[in-house]
């Protein structure tokens, strides 16, 4: 109220009303998931399209801040975690092989694609090498939150998915740490296989020994702690940790979320994993608007920038698809093409290849602009492919209170 | 990882550690609140104690920013939103009166408490107005957290500590207003009249037809929404959208938190209200380790700063309990006792005081640091006092979903 203007600003001393925006970015997230539940869309495609709505896109109400992004990265840390929860180290293990090949096809593609176009439009080798490392990354969050969604997590496809995400990511990751070392003329071949390694490892002893040292660990903290919500407090404190391990080996911390999930997984209380939900239920929609608000649809009013987004996109639709196809082609061609569909959406991981590439002075804005496109795109077209690929499989909502059914 | 440093910028473009944040805040927090238990004191004078540990005050790890700010205020409304869910309309009506003469009590004697000290320390005027008024602040969260936790808060001395606590906030807000107008030589009572005005009719409003409103208007939404957990979403909405309403009005957004908890009572089902209960536990933490952030103790290290912030936290908490005593007093001694008590806390609204008269130049670097180790103070020293003040008094764990016995 302008009444008292000094005690509104001794309330909000940032130049951010809080209630405000947390009201407009959860609310209209909601509204506009509800829109698309009715036009048979999974919901998540109407809160990424809340955020291009309320964003600099369209009405101007809310602009990307550090704030609102360390929200989303809270937001998709929670949406790995409790997918994480619902799935078993040994399930992990046993796709481990197939995975490998499909996220090997669904970088070799996709990166020779991104760059082909890029050149071909004229752009220079090293703006191509990073809209192709642009193109490698895999957003996993989003596919991960539709499968929770539908109950489809437990499938056999489903569990390719995932590992082939996180790999895709150590992947990416060197693909990644390869460009920018050539546009800096300077390329540690030293420092990228120690990252390389650290993270393999991580991810190892994490599936290897870490479920089996939380079943023994997680019973005796809980039995000295006397404070309530003693499993809730493990359970945070293992997803940050393990998230911040990840980061230290060099990965996105939602890969170190992921594992902290399939390490607890089975061992938390009810109470504690609908605690870890309502958490997750809270921050994802920021994470979700986060993706829709970073667009600039301003910046692609030139037709030239536009028919180049368009291109990418497909590209970048399609090469995933074909790639990751390729990888699981023994497995039939319906999975091949859902597991294909699933490593479609690059979200915030592909505008964080396009960010790095702004600030190193490589890519453009016109060009960052058009990344960002393809990013956002490849993650509203995922969902509804998503849901068409998966058609006629059974939900299966799984407890993760009780031991999971083995499924091959 | 240093060996890949600028991927780690790619990954956290601001100068801030996300997962390292939240597993420090949060670790540290649960770790101390689980030895206050183990010493017999309440869990959250640890997890305040985390933050002068691991703040400016004696580790330097974490400094306040504002990210930590924002969530801080976050967890400050979840608490107040789930301890209003545990209330009924009805019971706050029946302690109004009392609650006003409380509220009034804890008002004056304060006031001239902390306006004293300073005019005998030598400050001027203004400055000991601001000290005042700061002194005025009652910070509900803190003695709310300790009655929930407990199982108290079916208790009518519990009631009136909450219905008092926000009539003190917009009799500390009419305060504050006139503090500041005189600093500024301009006192405009029109807005402050309006202010007042609208904040009682926001707080009438709510509480006299909030809950039918909602009994008529939630099953509605709920059947029209297609979306899996409508109740959590339409909780949040109301929460922060009556917590922007009592913004609006003047009043500080927790009053309009703890209102839309009110309003829900009830209301929604035990999915939602565990998954608020799940963004409460993960956000209060941030809240009570943000209280200790902004403690400074290197400011109070001359001997005459250190002997007025002494004076000051020890007025603070005698006034209040005398004061809020006083108006409870045909309650009894035990009940007057427990009702002052309970409003010992200045947490972070006393220091929303000191920030402003920093900010208008009246209050020095010197006044703000006694103001906020006053305000920290009183905050560690209240729950042990709570929990001494309320000994005997049996533990009812509402179940919120039912019913609650109307008690007297």
């Amino acid at each position: 109220m302008d009444a008292l203007p000094y005690l509104a600003a001794a309330d909000a001393p940032r130049d951010f009303n809080l209630p405000l925006a947390m009201l407009l970015i959860f609310g209209v997230a909601k509204l506009l998931g509800e829109l698309c539940i009715r036009l048979h869309l999974p919901a998540l495609v109407g809160e990424i399209l809340a955020g291009v709505l309320i964003g600099p896109s369209v009405l101007g109400w809310i602009a990307p801040n550090p704030f609102l992004h360390s929200l989303s990265d809270l937001g998709v840390m929670f949406l790995l975690f409790t997918v994480g929860l619902e799935v078993r180290a040994a399930e992990l293990k046993r796709v481990g092989g197939p995975a490998t090949l499909v996220a090997a096809g669904g970088v070799v593609l996709p990166f020779l694609a991104g760059w082909g176009i890029l050149t071909f439009s004229g752009a220079g080798q090293t703006a191509a090498c990073f809209a192709g490392a642009a193109l490698v990354a895999t957003s996993v969050g989003i596919t991960a939150q539709v499968l929770q969604k539908s109950g489809l997590l437990y499938l056999r496809s489903s569990r390719i998915i995932l590992v082939a995400a996180v790999i895709d990511d150590i992947l990416g990751l060197i693909v990644l740490a390869v460009v920018s070392g050539l546009s800096r003329g300077q390329l540690n071949l030293w420092d990228i296989g120690l990252t390389t390694f650290f993270s393999i490892g991580l991810f190892v002893l994490a599936i290897q020994y870490g479920s089996r040292a939380m079943a023994r660990a997680v019973p005796r903290v809980r039995k000295s702690m006397q404070a309530a919500e003693a499993d809730f407090a493990i359970a945070i404190t293992v997803l940050f940790a393990l998230a911040l391990l990840a980061q230290y080996a060099g990965v996105a911390a939602i890969v170190g979320a992921f594992l902290a999930g399939v390490v607890l997984a089975g061992q938390l209380s009810g109470r504690a994993l609908d605690f870890a939900r309502g958490a997750t239920e809270l921050l994802v929609p920021f994470f979700l608007v986060g993706i829709g608000l970073n667009l600039e649809i301003g910046a692609l009013r030139d037709p030239a920038t536009l028919l180049l987004a368009m291109v990418l996109l497909l590209a970048a639709v399609l090469t995933k698809i074909v790639g990751c196809g390729l990888g699981a082609w023994r497995f039939g061609r319906q999975d091949a093409l859902r597991i294909g569909v699933g490593m479609v959406p690059r979200g915030e991981v592909g505008m964080v290849v396009a960010q790095l590439g702004l600030t190193l002075g490589v890519v453009s804005p016109s060009l960052y602009a058009v990344t960002v496109f393809m990013a956002v795109g490849t993650t509203v077209v995922a969902p509804p492919l998503l849901a068409w690929a998966f058609r006629g499989a059974e939900a299966r909502h799984v407890d993760p209170d009780a031991e999971m059914p083995s499924i091959g």
